[in-house]
């Protein structure tokens, strides 16, 4: 199968010198995307003519759509639809139903006109106009034998409602393109390396059609899905298939699909069931707190916690006997099941949870080195506990604990029979 | 003065395809911008050996120094590694130091290497190694004539290590670049265009060779001056100067410079007073604690808290009346003030703080819209409360009301006599 291919370039120094993040090319990637067309480059440019036009004669050597972003405000810096103009030897003409548009705008907001407005209504007469519903600058699609290269400004919400609304459709017309599928798997707890050990087989028998890659981040793995083909519904049918074969082999460790966070699922599950939670933080300090209450409704099953980072805390608070942290130590098995235990019979919950462990990156010892960290589930049952032996960085130590209990939950509140 | 310029590629399918924000090469830019680098091009392309050759084909035409970040984990999409041995002509060579530093990666895990894993160990005989002391992935520098090419793995923590570690001071050392001076004044709690007018007068009158930029970010303005010079004893002072005379303008919104974090600031300036603070928090849901135990050592001034999400928790676990939540509802002056005292009470220490708000996006009425939220610190002999009215952004919102928080702890602290 033939794919259209396009290649996407952000104009502004401020991009190249770091000092903003470009959410552009991501944005019209995905609408891209959506409609079958492969984003081969992307490429960010300084403000100078040059490093526009060779941009784009080096884009049109591999791509059939050149999508620019950026340039096209009124001050001397925007420099981009001289460029073009040049570029296609077009001349700027005047254009009475823009110059319209940019009044009314002007108008809505009480303000008036000067020159340089004025001239945002110059346009190539070798462009056809993408109408800017909401901003003064208007974008330019040209058409050069079977190529096309488009223009939007770079205020993210003026480009995304061109995108959506005017371009990716004309772009679908214009280049009858393929289909594609995405379905993303997010796994928890499991390397990269160990996943894609498990799942070699599956992966090496998928057909040429369907491309799987992997996304690490922070204990999580996304794996990725990628179907092309001439028929939405097969491709789908056909995706999903190998998604029913491959999660047996990883089962335990796939929390979701697609945009799902593990907060999100876990909290889902026990919201379904009426399970209510509440947590009992060591190590973590509040960092799984704010997981369950980061998500908007966490009221609905989480109803609190005790943040017991001094052992006093643990000992007045949680009722952990003294002796018995002198015995044991606060980290472990022994503290941190009591923990879980007590936050659930305190806060009269469901579940409680528990973690307490060596952060780091100080306070380990031989015996118990920093990364060292128990975690706990409790329900009136039965406990689960759980020693982790993670890193020696303090921040990633703390989200791969969250990571391992959230899961935990998640599977516990799943097997839960009512 | 001559310019080194630099192009940034970013290799990986999930950059075009739109499923993840490149932050990477944002980073990059900030860190090459520091050492009077310029980026003159970032360019993202596919898991191709295509894309990867032409994209660096392309970059020796413009750039002295090319920097790829991507594509060097274990899985087959990973194809960095052997398109640049191809393109520099090298040979893979298995690397004993390189295996000793993954096993020892492994062992502290206490997981086993595979296959996958030690061919990570495998390195080109041309390349000089850039180590990653926190992940398995070496990186790549290449010298080719009077230019360097340099590969990156792509995981975030791991490349920033990297990059300011290794990369940086020796590119700065390669390639002569000069006196590049930058000091950033943090703020926090003034939108950028107050603190705008607040400062422009001083902005006006500053020389040409020091620049002004200003970062904004979830409620703090990162004010990052950089000054370009021959020496740099005297571009220091200069900045130094300069910095004296704008402080005084905007003195309470000032907590700290550089990359320090205001949980680092608040936490010192506990600590050496030798101050204890505990936490009762509502709509933060443990935000407020999980900031201040992120910090290394946070168990010298915080000893713990109270996450009273549910009402229940406030009345049984915090004893505030429930009548008086009946009266008053929790989002208020009066409630948030005996949730700060009685934590302060209940966990023996000095200072006692709160948050009772409405993050949203939903629960706000009439009265009380979505982003009304209230804070209390409360000591022995007073009580600071202050209502905020922020956004509609639950995120946005809990991380806002920290940082108002946060900073208000810290002028107590510092206002506190002994």
């Amino acid at each position: 199968m033939q794919h259209i291919h396009a290649e996407i370039i952000t104009i502004g120094d401020e991009i190249l010198y770091g000092q903003i993040t470009d959410t552009n090319s991501q944005m019209i990637a995905t609408e891209l995307d959506k409609i079958g067309i492969r984003v081969v480059r992307r490429t960010a440019v300084g403000d100078t003519q040059n490093a526009i036009t060779n941009a784009l004669k080096v884009a049109l050597q591999i791509a059939d759509i050149v999508i620019f972003t950026g340039g096209l405000g009124p001050t001397k810096d925007d420099i981009t639809k001289t460029t073009l103009c040049k570029f296609f030897e077009a001349k700027l003409i005047q254009q009475p139903e823009i110059l319209a548009h940019i009044e009314n705008l002007f108008v809505q907001k009480g303000r008036t006109l000067n020159n340089l407005n004025r001239q945002q209504a110059r346009f190539p007469d070798k462009a056809e106009i993408i109408w800017n519903p909401i901003g003064t600058a208007p974008g330019m699609w040209f058409t050069q034998k079977d190529k096309v290269i488009i223009s939007m400004p770079g205020v993210p919400r003026e480009m995304q409602c061109m995108m959506t609304e005017t371009i990716a459709p004309k772009l679908q017309e214009t280049f009858h393109t393929p289909f594609i599928y995405h379905k993303i798997i997010r796994t928890i707890n499991l390397p990269e390396s160990i996943l894609a050990e498990k799942i070699a087989t599956w992966e090496d028998s998928l057909p040429s059609h369907i491309k799987l890659a992997y996304l690490p981040r922070m204990g999580q793995v996304r794996m990725r899905l990628t179907a092309t083909g001439e028929n939405m519904t097969q491709i789908q049918a056909e995706t999903h298939a190998e998604i029913d074969k491959v999660l047996p082999l990883i089962k335990p460790h796939v929390f979701g699909f697609d945009n799902e966070e593990i907060e999100e699922v876990t909290g889902r599950e026990l919201a379904e069931r009426g399970l209510t939670i509440a947590a009992a933080e060591s190590c973590t300090g509040g960092l799984v707190a704010h997981h369950l209450t980061k998500i908007a409704g966490a009221s609905r099953y989480f109803v609190g916690g005790i943040v017991a980072y001094d052992n006093r805390i643990k000992i007045r608070k949680l009722d952990i006997p003294e002796k018995l942290i002198r015995k044991h130590g606060a980290v472990s098995q022994e503290i941190v099941s009591l923990m879980a235990e007590n936050i659930r019979k305190k806060y009269g919950t469901y579940l409680g949870i528990a973690t307490s462990g060596i952060a780091g990156p100080d306070g380990g010892t031989p015996d118990k080195p920093v990364g060292t960290i128990w975690i706990a589930v409790s329900c009136e049952s039965k406990i689960f506990t759980q020693k982790l032996q993670l890193t020696t960085d303090r921040t990633l130590n703390m989200q791969l604990t969250v990571n391992y209990l959230l899961n935990k939950v998640r599977q516990m509140a799943i097997e839960m029979e009512f």
